[in-house]
């Protein structure tokens, strides 16, 4: 039985956490999935797990999905565009550019494919990871292409709920760069810094420090293959960086010379510009008002603070915990609507609360 | 009526947000505390919200506490040693050597004095802002000297809450240099990036990017003069960092050479290494399982989750949240102790929870 608006059958090639995940999303919605994978341990496991069921003689997809590594994407792109005449054909590696080179070299059928991405979060697991609920609200870029191939994947990306976002594939891999790929490089960079330090100086490691390293702990072996992927645009957008480090090096090996106070303050302030830029809750960027409270480190603690937060008719638009090295409580960040914090200061505090910070 | 360990009186300079939440933190302790500060009117401000009482002719105090900008403490940290030939002088500026080489030059009694730092959250505020538990758990850096009078100033370290960590002040400024300084130019050249986007592109920005640029939302003018007054440190560790991008950049410029592939894979490993020295929780690094649980976006929702968290007697470790821009839901985040994540999972599913991703 299927609800939605996929008549055909969708095939899926990799059954890794993506893969695996799209079959388990799609089959939810009735939709008839057929999982391959080049493993028959994987794709017997998947299968169990209930993301699709095996290919069969008469198959006849109207759609083929390619969520394999991303080096080995072109290649069992092209071959599924010639063992399926008339389907349309998709993939989700994270970088499109090379994908399309690599199709044109091998001669494949361009009009039928159509590249994708969804920036579907934390890319571990494999397919007992793998959730239907994977892609709900995050972004799904599809690249240009023949109107009616867009339409068959921009179906599933619907189905699955995720938001489709129109970019080419040079639009898409410039994007990426940007937004996910340098920040790896320079998290990864940064925290490097840290490995010879003293046990003393880490001990002083603070939020800041946190967020700004926590992405370097990703896995090396996925992130060489996603930046070798995508080399030129990371490299293009880490030589302004580096341009601009220069800048800020020199301004601190001579701290007395003239400009240097003003070349430190517009490093400052162009950073102030850049993260004005990220959409916010809701895609605003809006300031709200923050409140730190301090709570025991047991449970229901959390729990009961934000039922009360709850009872004062406040909606919370975003909860950070920060836990103190060594104490035996946290710190909760809630920040609120401007015009909502002194309500709830004075709620807090009736109840027993202790605020250690309030700012705008 | 004093409760602590402290029986002198204690005099604070600059009622800004440190030298206010002192007052407050010590007053309630039941100390005597002398509030004196440039401006008369931000005196009396503080004094009004109790965070200290007017000075007095006959004023003795046996700690001085000197919480005024960084570029001018070293004078008024000489003048108060002056002032007061018995007591105790530290200040609480965020940048050490620089105040030490100062008073030197000025001829100061340095056998008085000793430097301390307390890392205490966002430096945002004045004597409004100011709260009594603003230093609880926070580290705060006392430097090495005279054992007598570091136990003056260790003494209201423990008053407040937080925990005295000892270090020279050349150890002290290379540390923050590192965990607080360097991460700010960096994220601050990072977000500069975003500025000159498509919104196209800054739409596909995930927590990754968010959390590498959070604090690249600092005001400019403060950050100026702290790093102008540790600028030497702080250029040190770019350095590093530049020799180091130099690489990647080489690499990427050139994915093909013979190299490249190891050298972007030893950035990587590197960042790795590094987030692995920052201290957890309770001082640990331990890791921990995570579960991502979709929520609506509308006020009660988390704080029933939470509560049934507690129900199911398992206490979260780490909490966050994600809301993804347009979506009328937000994602939390948990993190437990791995041995409790299928209990969890198992409750939460039993209580129409949905999951939407787990990962060790």
């Amino acid at each position: 039985m299927n609800l939605g608006r996929i008549t055909g059958q969708v095939r899926i090639v990799g059954a890794g956490l993506l893969g695996a995940s799209i079959g388990h999303g799609l089959r939810a919605k009735g939709v008839d999935v057929i999982l391959h994978d080049a493993s028959r341990t994987t794709a017997t496991l998947a299968i169990d797990y209930g993301a699709g069921r095996a290919p069969q003689a008469d198959d006849k997809p109207s759609l083929v999905i390619v969520a394999v590594p991303p080096d080995v994407t072109a290649e069992v792109v092209a071959r599924e565009l010639m063992a399926w005449p008339q389907a349309t054909v998709t993939d989700v590696a994270s970088v499109k550019v090379g994908v399309i080179d690599e199709l044109i070299a091998l001669g494949a059928d361009l009009d039928r494919y159509v590249g994708s991405h969804p920036l579907a979060g934390r890319e571990r697991g494999g397919a007992i990871s793998a959730r239907a609920d994977l892609f709900i609200g995050r972004p799904w870029v599809i690249g240009r292409g023949e109107p009616f191939r867009r339409r068959a994947i921009e179906d599933v990306v619907i189905e699955l709920g995720a938001i489709p976002v129109t970019m080419s594939a040079s639009e898409h891999d410039d994007a990426v760069a940007l937004i996910s790929h340098v920040p790896q490089v320079v998290a990864s960079l940064l925290a490097h810094r840290l490995a010879g330090a003293s046990d003393a100086a880490v001990g002083l490691a603070g939020q800041g420090l946190r967020d700004t390293t926590r992405i370097a702990s990703s896995a090396p072996e996925l992130w060489v293959q996603i930046l070798g992927a995508n080399a030129g645009p990371v490299a293009s957008v880490l030589r302004e960086f580096q341009a601009e480090l220069a800048v800020a090096i020199e301004a601190l090996e001579n701290p007395d010379a003239p400009g240097s106070r003003r070349a430190l303050a517009e490093v400052l302030a162009g950073g102030n510009d850049g993260v004005a830029r990220i959409p916010g809750k809701h895609g605003t960027s809006k300031q709200f008002s923050r409140l730190v409270v301090i709570i025991d480190d047991k449970p229901g603690q959390l729990a009961r603070l934000l039922t009360e937060i709850g009872e004062a008719n406040v909606n919370m638009e975003d909860l950070r915990l920060e836990h103190s090295p060594g104490a035996q409580f946290g710190l909760a960040e809630i920040s609120v609507l401007p015009e909502k914090e002194a309500t709830l200061l004075s709620e807090l505090e009736a109840r027993g609360w202790k605020i250690a910070e309030t700012f705008a």
